[in-house]
């Protein structure tokens, strides 16, 4: 195994435990509601939403808001009546996302030998609050924003080897998401997977296709700083 | 005064001693050489270097290229032999400026109150590398890369405020130069101005003018701290 010296993690659902934590923000905020269905369909809002940037229907949006116009849209089918400064507070919920029990101690143990750095479709501010509010402790926060491009784009994965000077192979792209590393392994870089069974919530089996494409599994980020920190 | 909710530090000079950390590396790397002089020649090369971007003489290029421009020319001019390994590694020793003694502590302390962010001219990694070297506590590294617009280019201020979402007014540019402030100023963010009397090395004197035309002046990052957590 070549040693990669940068560690790029997907955030949503790899870090940070989105469906959990809008379940229990829209609760708060929307008494009787259906918190894991409103979650679900809020984030199943999100792939064409970014397609619509991609595609060049919408100039450059930020996910903030993408999501704003998901939410809008969403509380009409949930007939939901929502003042604008819930709606914003509500909207914000992404900036204030849990992270999964393992994540800070698993990051730490991670940083002292790697740059770990994010490469989220989330905007900068949206996981700058996150790693304020979570005290995720990353290197460097990359974002689409700085690309100008969403994640499958191959301007991303190859965007944080050029930001460091590294080959491609330098980098060792970290998320729970094939499609993800899929398009990271086709511009070069290293990858591993990590399991997060219930990204879709407790009740929702999550599909897992063949993993042993990818360089590296781990049940979780303490077992990834196992198996890395120990090879490297 | 308005509350800022972003501090936007100037980091050459106002967070990290450049000219005492380049000199002792320089001495270092090339024994015998007057390393105050070889350090400030270094850094005299900059704004030249970045001017040449802003006219587009030169495309798009980062600090680490343009130090490293510099450094070739520098080595010349003093009439030293250095081998490429040597040389890589001397520009590198931009990653490994070391703060000022109030710096982390100051920070440290206006991070509970504020998101605290840079903004300079220094590329990404180098800015990402320095804080891990010297456990800087930023809640977002921003650099003239992201905005890709060197300072004191308007994009750059209004760029942080964009970035979050926020008016000009609500994002203060800390920094020990006059010329950054008044920039920043003229984009309507608010400034703060830090005393660094030894940033050109303890025996050069720092010229300061008029500095009742910013809105806070302070001997050093906790002074800093005083005055702005305490006021808001």
């Amino acid at each position: 195994m070549h040693r990669p010296s940068v560690l790029a993690f997907d955030v949503f659902g790899t870090v940070v435990d989105w469906h959990g934590s809008i379940s229990r923000e829209a609760v708060s905020i929307i008494p009787g509601i259906d918190g894991d269905a409103f979650a679900s369909a809020w984030r199943a809002g999100y792939q064409p939403a970014m397609a619509e940037v991609r595609s060049g229907k919408l100039g450059w949006t930020k996910i903030d808001a993408l999501h704003r116009l998901i939410l809008d849209r969403l509380l009409i089918d949930f007939g939901i009546d929502l003042d604008e400064a819930s709606r914003q507070h509500l909207n914000r919920a992404w900036h204030r996302l849990d992270p999964w029990p393992d994540t800070v101690a698993g990051l730490t143990r991670l940083k002292s030998t790697f740059n770990i750095v994010t490469l989220s479709n989330g905007n900068l501010s949206l996981l700058s609050n996150m790693a304020k509010n979570a005290r995720l402790p990353w290197d460097l926060i990359l974002s689409a924003e700085v690309f100008r491009h969403y994640k499958p784009d191959p301007e991303t994965y190859l965007g944080v080897a050029e930001l460091f000077d590294l080959t491609p192979q330098d980098v060792m792209m970290v998320a729970t998401h094939e499609d993800d590393l899929q398009a990271a392994q086709g511009c070069g870089l290293q990858t591993a997977y990590v399991h997060r069974p219930h990204e879709y919530g407790a009740e929702v089996p999550k599909a897992v296709g063949d993993l042993s494409v990818f360089d590296v599994e781990a049940r979780d980020f303490n077992d990834l700083a196992d198996q890395l920190v120990r090879k490297t």
